[in-house]
């Protein structure tokens, strides 16, 4: 079940870009769940991870080796987020990361770790390491479709976006894949993301970029509203390719291409959304500022009443209204609010439309594709927020997740 | 389906205090669902409702009623809220009032509505009006658990709670119903109750008691994180009985068993929580502030994930300690964070205890009734809460809720 197309687009292999995909056993076998990418020397990275206070060990990890030196690779596992494991969960992971280095005759600090699945839980470090030479071998640059397949969970199709331009003449190739269907709040990061271009760019010119397309990709979209213990988004740019930084003219080009990316990648979770059956766009117009913009739009995005109604492909306008008003905000003219369903009016003067006929926004809730869009009249702000419906289907993988 | 057993006591008759039931064919036949209640005159009478910006017409009536003079009947009906019908619904719940004012001979403003049910259709106020002559004609003094089932709409069983003492010799009853089973997250006032005490108590002194009460009971409530529009609790003083002031002796056992009577009706409606299998308390220890501790109990309260997993009779504390990790607390200490469930201790040092056995997990988790206690280290505030899991019934009920 999926709310509409998950985009698994063709990934062409990159310059200086080698992936390894296999299937280790971690926690069920007969199914891909280690991943390694292997970068070239001189190839620079950015990253943002969690804000959950809880961070998961490979997170504390990886920031630790990022800031000792420059990552030549990254290593990921699904079946294990080896998140609450406290100190031994840190251990695990650098032991982890040092086996790999040894294979790839790097330092250790130079592996950044990323795990998901379950919480609470030690890490199988017998069972990763023992599968690290075999990921190793099967290194190679077409491997990028195997590794979307490799950091799946609940996800129920691989996630994978790729875009190309030219730079001096010479085309450059930006790959993305992304997994995470549960979960799912991005708080300043994302879940697993990995991305990688083969062009020369400088690290904070690549880490700035990144945050840019992230801030209005992953950050904005919501499943359930739980922050991920091990959200990352990981940037490579290989080094191989012709050199780009902010003052080029193919910079913007560059930047538009990894929003796209971005985007595409985070609205493909949402589609994949645990249970998701309706892909839903919240739309907040003529908010005060940012933040009560948000507020409202989180508000009917974690709504369980609105999202089971979409589910129910019921117009349940009242619910929608019931949200915008316990949203907090101070001084609300209700007299003033609006709300729409895709093209049909709905809510006028802060209650039901006289020319609103149910029949209509039937017919807007069979679609796949819905935007609610909620004009408060209290200003300029706009903030446009993805979500799913709540399903029969996200108790039942949530409530069977670790049996 | 609800966790435990919901209190149904005796509610013996109240002096000064009548209650007629009857079926009014509002939303669905053969339904109790037009309920009035007349008070004596010389009754004082209390009440909280919605902070929802978006509160129902009947909510927005009753306060500008119970400004205007001393209401002498409630008038409830379920199966539609009345909400979102903009001035319509405000001029029909002022028609329905001078209806039910003109047949017990009293003033339009002397009448309380409540309604529940559908948000954002008209309501049907021929057929209720129609219907009162039958209600005010089955007025009578025991007729209390008629009402309790007359103000359902998705609970399961009705909810109601009695308690009597002593003043000055005379025993005085205090009744109390509510009901409420989803878009439970009140704000400073409840879904649906209404309790009455046969003594004489001056409003202001009954006001006061009644915050006191619905503070520690109602709004420490959550189903599912929806605010209603319509949320309400009225009591009622009848008057007829022994005077009872906050400087009498007996005002402490009055109190007692009007936050007693308040806390069993709270508890019951999370017990019935919409699809509830399981009845949560959440308890937070060793808080910086009350707002701190009540954003962590909130956090886990309305976390999809936990209350799939208790759902699933899965101790699945990762889960916990991720939500405890978003709450927002700035400068978490996560080696002081330590989780029990019941009494079983699950994370210490931030980490799990390594004295766990997931046998002694999951048999607390077999229980019906379950206390999550979260110890920060932080301070000194401690919350208590209750919430319930979420189930396939959740979802099952509320995509087919207008159907």
């Amino acid at each position: 079940m999926a709310a509409g197309e998950i985009p698994c687009e063709n990934l062409p292999p990159l310059r200086g870009v080698r992936v390894g995909t296999v299937m280790a056993g971690i926690r069920k076998a007969n199914r891909r769940d280690l991943v390694v990418f292997a970068l070239a020397p001189g190839a620079t990275t950015a990253a943002v991870f969690t804000r959950n206070a809880f961070c998961a060990a490979p997170v504390i990890v990886a920031r630790a080796h990022r800031a000792a030196t420059t990552p030549q690779a990254w290593l990921i596992n699904t079946g294990n987020a080896n998140a609450g494991a406290g100190s031994a969960g840190e251990t695990d992971a650098r032991d982890c990361c040092a086996a790999l280095a040894r294979l790839l005759d790097c330092a250790p600090e130079a592996v950044l770790p990323f795990s998901t699945g379950v919480i609470g839980e030690r890490l199988p470090v017998a069972t990763l390491t023992t599968a690290l030479p075999a990921a190793v071998a099967a290194l190679r640059p077409d491997g990028w479709i195997d590794a979307a397949w490799g950091i799946m969970t609940t996800d129920t199709r691989p996630k994978a976006v790729s875009r190309s331009f030219v730079v001096a003449g010479q085309t450059v190739t930006l790959n993305g894949i992304a997994k995470g269907a549960g979960m799912i709040r991005p708080d300043m990061a994302t879940m697993l993301a990995f991305l990688a271009v083969d062009a020369r760019i400088a690290a904070p010119a690549l880490q700035s970029a990144l945050e840019h397309a992230v801030a209005q990709s992953f950050n904005c979209i919501t499943v359930d509203g739980d922050t991920s213990t091990n959200d990352a988004c990981c940037l490579a740019a290989s080094g191989d390719g012709p050199a780009l930084a902010p003052d080029c003219p193919e910079w913007p080009i560059f930047q538009a291409a990894l929003d796209e990316v971005c985007l595409k990648l985070a609205q493909a979770i949402v589609r994949d959304g645990e249970g998701a059956t309706k892909f839903i766009t919240v739309r907040i117009e003529g908010a005060r500022d940012a933040l009560e913009a948000r507020q409202v739009a989180d508000a009917i995005a974690h709504s369980p009443l609105i999202k089971t109604a979409f589910f129910a492909s019921d117009p349940n306008w009242g619910r929608i209204l019931a949200a915008v008003g316990r949203a907090g905000m101070a001084d609300l003219v209700l007299e003033r609010v609006e709300i729409d369903l895709d093209e049909v009016s709905v809510v006028r003067q802060g209650g039901l439309d006289p020319a609103y006929r149910e029949a209509d926004g039937q017919a807007v809730m069979a679609r796949t594709d819905i935007t609610i869009t909620v004009r408060l009249g209290r200003g300029t702000e706009t903030v446009r927020i993805w979500t799913c419906d709540l399903s029969h289907d996200y108790v039942r993988i949530n409530a069977e997740y670790r049996t």
